[in-house]
């Protein structure tokens, strides 16, 4: 490991070998700063300098079992001593145990395993499937979105980042779905804003036409948009417009599934089963990069005999199935999905909630299990957004900088502020983290005037 | 580990999982007999009833330095006890020492690495990069070429898998590229054959309107369509036009970078730097997912003040850095660069020449350093293809049969064989492998009567 040290001067030359050599996702490349993290673990990283931050964000929201599970790192230590890699047209047991290990925890019938490398690609091969499987072109996905970065995932996408790549065209439509404190429908109520969204959605397909409709793609909760969690009943209603037309309905559990949302996919929230579900981030944690599709029934038959036209060359890579395998068994064994559910229900709703009682800024708490959002407005009767849409703001700035000087890291999209930490967060630290937050917000309002 | 072993159960039951709850790439997946991989060193694998074969693929061209590398193998366990992950956004040390290890080698001015999990987003990252600099909406790609299985890399591509997902849209272009065996422009030299391809390419230009094109993909290689090396001046004559007319060059060097044709890049045989060069596979031999773009200067600054809209969420994975670092000192350590064109050289070009004098089945050899791929024809004359395009045959079977049964695994697609081993492949395994392809194309001569 010639070169790399975890001591200042190591983390001041990561420092500037990054500015020199790293390209960063999503950024203008001399207008970062990026933190140097040295070392992690558990809820916590470390920066070069030796500053302690309780990680609320669990980094983009997929270090499900915080950093350095033992078990986790042990399987890929294990599995790295047997076999790094293999093809995927071969048999590997480690893809093998991920793949019947995940079908135990899908939803009934979503019992076949295409594994991609992350989310992006996931649900640019369950789009292909759909499409296939129905010979029709068009795929609904709603506004407030997020599926992924690449061309066809970044398209199906509703939120700003869609625009700068936007093609208006591969034949995707957007929709709108429920968002009761920004109602599309001028809806006050969650039934109403719950049947108005499902009317809605039944019009587009209508004026788009049933018979050229493969997919309506949906995270089950939208999540880096804004933790909406649906109605109930809405994503029930989905599947039956779905059964109605024949229309594949693609969960995208991505960032909701693997016990984000106290339960080990959001769908079951609702006890729907969709067609396709994609999934990746929790499924191991991030140790290693892994998506995939979790495939129902019908869609496999149509590529029992004919040939899938679709994958990579890491497709159910050894290392990233054996973290997958270790992570899905330290989640069992140590109670995780429960643990995210209690803690969403007696520390961080009731927690952000309080902090809504004190806070001025906070117009809506929202969230379930570990995925929480808080709304912020400048003003509660507008509802006008702490920050414009697809942007920051001098207050989302002080309320991040505040945080980040009592360290605690959430995670901020536009005017909203996220608590996500890991599923395996203490009451404690998750009541630390809250304290932060509570601080944080005075200190920025009382700096704003 | 509970569950898995190498013994024969274990192997057994990978087996029935497998078949039970993993979806294979581009297969029918009850068409599909997989091979069991228990145990991989080096150049060998072994299946699950213990029988070792000579991997004359590298997997899918990924494992230049062969299998479990014990530099590498160390590399992922000391990463992986200091830290598995960290979100894009921060800086990590593994991250800055691989990006700056890989501009190391790098044609001059290719200094920023964009880090992706794989070669198909690395692709579908770069033109986004060249359409965004240009604000132009084309790309121009060739027939006979592949660049990766998400949507608009698969449209990019130029070989059958692209047609079940064709939206014969998406701004892409395919073009002719050279290829003397079988010319598109009926030449009958390498210089005329470079000469006539240059001159279709610029009318290609000039009728779909040099103002409306990003950006000219090539694989330096094409390595999946056949390894039809370019004559000399070929890539040299591309860069040209592109000066010419403002439009970006891309290589993709995902299969033919980090040694694979003798050269850290291919792109060097002709001595050209191309704006954005994609990587993939052999910049860490596979062991963990990574794929990336490398930047040069021009487009680098386009998104220094100005966000580039793409990302992705295991973009520059520690693990996966931290395999690269240990893969690139390895092959430096280790002259593996050198080897593999001096095994080109002295024994699998000569060697692949030499059966094309004993066996009628061979049209042409044609490669390079650990590059090489045998065109297979029934009829030296008329050159037709011992399998159709897109397809396989009676004859084809029978020759991967006959190498299967006598351990070795070479690269077949539609008639062609390639032999593509690890860039670390002794000259007596290589031999070994000749000698085993030399006896399986007589076997299954003589069985076609
Ligand atoms: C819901 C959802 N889908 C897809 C993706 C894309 O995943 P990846 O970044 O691994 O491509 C994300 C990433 O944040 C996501 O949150
Ligand atoms: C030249 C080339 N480009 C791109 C790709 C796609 O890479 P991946 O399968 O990692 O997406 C491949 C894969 O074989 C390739 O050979």
């Amino acid at each position: 490991m010639t070169e790399r040290s975890t001591d200042l001067a190591g983390a001041e030359r990561a420092y500037e070998l990054d500015r020199r050599h790293v390209f960063h996702s999503w950024s203008a490349q001399e207008k970062l700063d990026p933190m140097v993290v040295t070392k992690a673990e558990g809820a916590y990283v470390w920066d070069g300098a030796g500053n302690r931050y309780l990680d609320f964000a669990s980094q983009l929201v997929f270090t499900n079992l915080g950093h350095q599970h033992p078990k986790v790192v042990r399987a890929i230590q294990e599995q790295a001593a047997i076999l790094c890699t293999i093809a995927p047209g071969t048999v590997n047991d480690a893809r093998s145990e991920a793949a019947r290990l995940i079908s135990t925890h899908t939803p009934d019938g979503l019992d076949r395993m295409f594994f991609t490398n992350g989310g992006a690609d996931a649900n640019e091969h369950a789009i292909r499937m759909a499409r296939l499987h129905t010979g029709r072109p068009k795929v609904l996905s709603r506004y407030r979105s997020y599926h992924g970065g690449t061309h066809l995932a970044v398209n199906v996408t509703g939120d700003p980042r869609r625009w700068a790549s936007d093609a208006a065209a591969d034949g995707v439509v957007h929709f709108f779905g429920p968002f009761l404190y920004r109602s599309a429908f001028s809806a006050t109520t969650q039934e109403e804003e719950c049947e108005r969204a499902l009317a809605h959605l039944e019009q587009v397909i209508q004026l788009e036409g049933p018979s050229t409709i493969a997919a309506i793609l949906l995270e089950s909760i939208p999540g880096t948009a804004g933790i909406m969690v649906p109605p109930p009943g809405y994503l029930r209603g989905v599947r039956e417009l779905c059964d109605r037309h024949g229309i594949m309905f693609i969960a995208d559990e991505v960032m909701s599934g693997f016990g984000r949302a106290g339960k080990w996919f959001a769908v079951e929230h609702d006890d729907v089963v969709p067609d396709l579900m994609t999934f990746a981030k929790g499924v191991n944690s991030g140790y290693a990069p892994l998506g995939g599709v979790a495939i129902g029934e019908p869609i496999y038959r149509t590529f029992a005999e004919r040939v899938y036209p679709g994958g990579l060359t890491y497709s159910g890579h050894p290392l990233a199935c054996a973290a997958a395998v270790a992570t899905i068994h330290a989640m069992e064994d140590e109670g995780v999905v429960e643990h995210a559910e209690r803690l969403g229900r007696e520390v961080l709703g009731p927690g952000l909630q309080a902090l809504a009682g004190k806070h001025e800024w906070i117009g809506e708490v929202r969230g379930t299990g570990a995925f929480w959002a808080l709304e912020l407005v400048s003003d509660r009767a507008t509802r006008e957004p702490l920050a414009p849409y697809g942007a920051s703001s001098p207050e989302m700035a002080a309320i991040l900088a505040a945080c980040k000087t009592r360290g605690l890291l959430p995670m901020a999209n536009f005017n909203r502020i996220h608590c996500v930490p890991p599923l395996n967060t203490s009451v404690d630290e998750a009541r630390e983290g809250l304290a932060i937050l509570d601080e944080a917000l005075t200190e920025a309002r009382t700096s704003a005037g």
